[in-house]
């Protein structure tokens, strides 16, 4: 029912400088870069065997991820778990009471379903649930 | 060079309300458990994928990861990379002006390898390095 780590994801303070830690340093492959204006980041995806490093630089620091790095600082953000049916994982999280930021998967325009478990539900962690499209 | 992601290490206050998310809910299998006194920390290995998550609960507050509890709060505290060969992974790190918080390999009892970058040169990630025994 859950498959793998589709990514983590980090919040830096500048792409490029943390680029050259993860890209030139340790060597991951950069895949592509995109501007998200919808969610205010840039981000930078690396694969790393079947999942994914994504690099996310807020470009407004009133956005939630803006906030999130002038309070916490840099650092790991998000932990993205790929699921075979996300409304049967919904429905056994909240059956479990587990809190959901929202029950209802959201839709990104490739198709990909995805919702965030709320992290007081998940030992500080916010989870991110996804469903690729078929 | 980069293999795959070994491990994402979580940092719990309790780790049977944790595995109640994670195990209970979520439904990851649990692999075992395991007291490691010389780290001041019961762990719980949870595969995922060719990764696994890893639930850390210290054991005495005045250990490193039981003083990154009580400031940091539950959350992700590392992410290891599995690599073929640790030692030219450093060299090239270090090369590249990396901190290293051990620059040369520590060994477990069952042979794996490992260091860990200096978060400061990692974007604020504790990034561990794995090598593990043939």
């Amino acid at each position: 029912m859950i498959n793998r780590i589709n990514h983590v994801a980090i919040v830096v303070e500048d792409l490029d400088a943390a680029l050259r830690f993860w890209r030139d340093a340790l060597g991951l492959p950069l895949s592509k870069t995109e501007a998200n204006p919808g969610e205010n980041v840039d981000i930078a995806f690396l694969p790393l065997g079947e999942s994914e490093i994504e690099l996310l630089e807020p470009t407004d620091p009133d956005s939630g991820i803006g906030k999130y790095l002038a309070k916490k600082g840099q650092g790991m953000h998000h932990l993205c778990v790929e699921v075979d049916d996300i409304d049967a994982v919904i429905a056994r999280l909240t059956g479990h009471g587990v809190e959901m930021i929202n029950e209802t998967p959201r839709v990104r325009d490739e198709g990909t379903r995805y919702a965030f478990v709320h992290p007081k539900s998940a030992g500080g962690v916010l989870v991110e649930l996804y469903e690729l499209p078929e």
